[in-house]
């Protein structure tokens, strides 16, 4: 969590809900893996559960990565994940063996920082994971009255102190911003599980508040207008592949892209074909290295 | 939060949710405190904002609990509050002067102790204050598989190792129970201010877990079974005295009883007035004391 100063006033916070499509999603295969190749100038990846686990690469990325860029494919990588800078993240790809742009990289750490950038905050950030509260008789736990914007992300060192800073912020400072990077429930932090993600801490502050943040991270769009200034596509020729169906697939469907749901991750057959899940990818697959062996390249 | 462990098979959770009336509230005067008096057996108090504010006792309580004893009516104190036994809250009674027995005590955290116990759980109990929780590769996070309910309440100790915990045995232990004490956003922990309570943890939890909890404190009436076993009073014959509308006054009404609302604690009269407020109690006041002045007594 992360509180952020500010002397401007607040900014009207804009509407990011989505709307979700329910027709029914197809198992990739030879044929219309290639027509999507043949219909998509983009491909949009999701991070963890798509292209690796913890720090684990996930079997076939780099060959596939490498054959879309040989045909001409740009690639981007939109995740959720809000603990690394962009350049962290370029680092992170790199000791994997990937070679990517940290411009070709969209975190919801950066569609945070962009969305305090356009709306005029400066840059200021405080750091309270070793800070502890304690209840005490005639003792006010005092907090910052020109915080503006409370953002809230994944957070490992979440603790009371920083709970009850960010409620005193959003509770009483007059329109300040209650921001979450994601509302992710569980990810794949490590390689052999899945750990509590964002949507716990952003949780935790809405039932402290009961408010309920602006969501700047998948499957807002938000950053969508980032991505847009920076490649020269048009979203129905995107196609964005990920492993969560409330944040990566409504995602590329609120933007208008074309979606592969990958099995890799979070979301098992089970739960793409349960009745009560009303978001369908276009195209569902094992891992994302099948599109490769599905074209036989 | 408590991960406790059991071997039983789970029990099948009771729905507790309530229904609010909303007619008027009247502002408490001579004439209806009279009334009130004459028409009640017991008065159930709310304690945090009712009778203290964190260890300060609110003006008057203990001249207001004197008289009503001295006219035979039976007091009960009715607190969310999970962070003390019922000894110990006889205790805290004690250090403020007050005289109450704790069998006249119901707490959330007995309401939680009485849930396991007719549920038939073992009294196990783990205490995870001090652990940690570390992303590391090849490193799986191990949790008891044969925890068999996760009771989640007001926490200052929380952490990501418990929310961990918690997630793991919700999610992955078949038919584990997910209890919430209670789910007040926040209370009067200390004297000077309001922090963040149990419902910023419940929260939490629902967050990662993306699962509702069975909730055990005010306004759910499961601990009214237990005050009726100890008072021979009819409901209709109690008054429900609290400063909060979603759990002491909606509680109130869930069992039948008069309801008076206290604007000493986190109610304000306009949240009472307020056209989004469907909880309307019979009566409110501002603090508890009134009813001795407005009676003359």
């Amino acid at each position: 969590m992360e509180q952020v100063s500010m002397e401007a006033t607040n900014p009207n916070p804009s509407s990011m809900s989505g709307v979700a499509a329910a027709s029914a999603a197809e198992l990739l295969c030879c044929a219309n893996a290639r027509a999507l190749l043949d219909s998509v100038d983009a491909f949009l990846f999701d991070c963890d559960g798509v292209i690796w686990k913890g720090d684990k690469l996930i079997d076939g990325v780099p060959q596939t990565l490498d054959m879309l860029r040989s045909k001409g494919k740009k690639l981007v990588f939109v995740t959720n994940n809000s603990t690394k800078s962009r350049i962290q993240y370029a680092n992170k790809f790199q000791s994997l063996g990937l070679s990517v742009n940290q411009d070709e990289i969209f975190s919801s750490s950066f569609a945070a920082a962009m969305y305090l950038k356009v709306n005029q905050f400066p840059p200021h950030k405080k750091e309270d994971a070793e800070k502890r509260a304690q209840w005490k008789s005639n003792c006010l736990f005092e907090h910052d009255k020109y915080v503006g914007a409370v953002v809230v992300g994944l957070d490992p060192d979440i603790n009371y102190y920083k709970l009850q800073y960010a409620t005193l912020c959003i509770r009483e400072n007059p329109g300040c911003l209650f921001i979450a990077t994601n509302r992710d429930s569980v990810g794949h932090m490590t390689d052999l599980q899945e750990w509590p993600g964002a949507g716990c801490m952003v949780a935790a502050v809405c039932g402290s508040t009961e408010q309920e943040p602006i969501v700047v991270g998948k499957p807002s769009t938000f950053m969508m207008d980032f991505l847009l200034q920076k490649f020269n596509v048009s979203t129905s020729r995107m196609c964005m592949v990920g492993d969560r169906l409330d944040t990566d697939i409504l995602f590329g469907q609120n933007a208008g892209c074309k979606t592969l749901l990958v099995l890799s991750g979070v979301t098992t057959q089970s739960t793409l074909d349960d009745p009560s899940n009303s978001i369908k990818p276009d195209y569902y697959t094992n891992k994302v290295s099948d599109i490769l062996s599905l074209l036989g390249e």
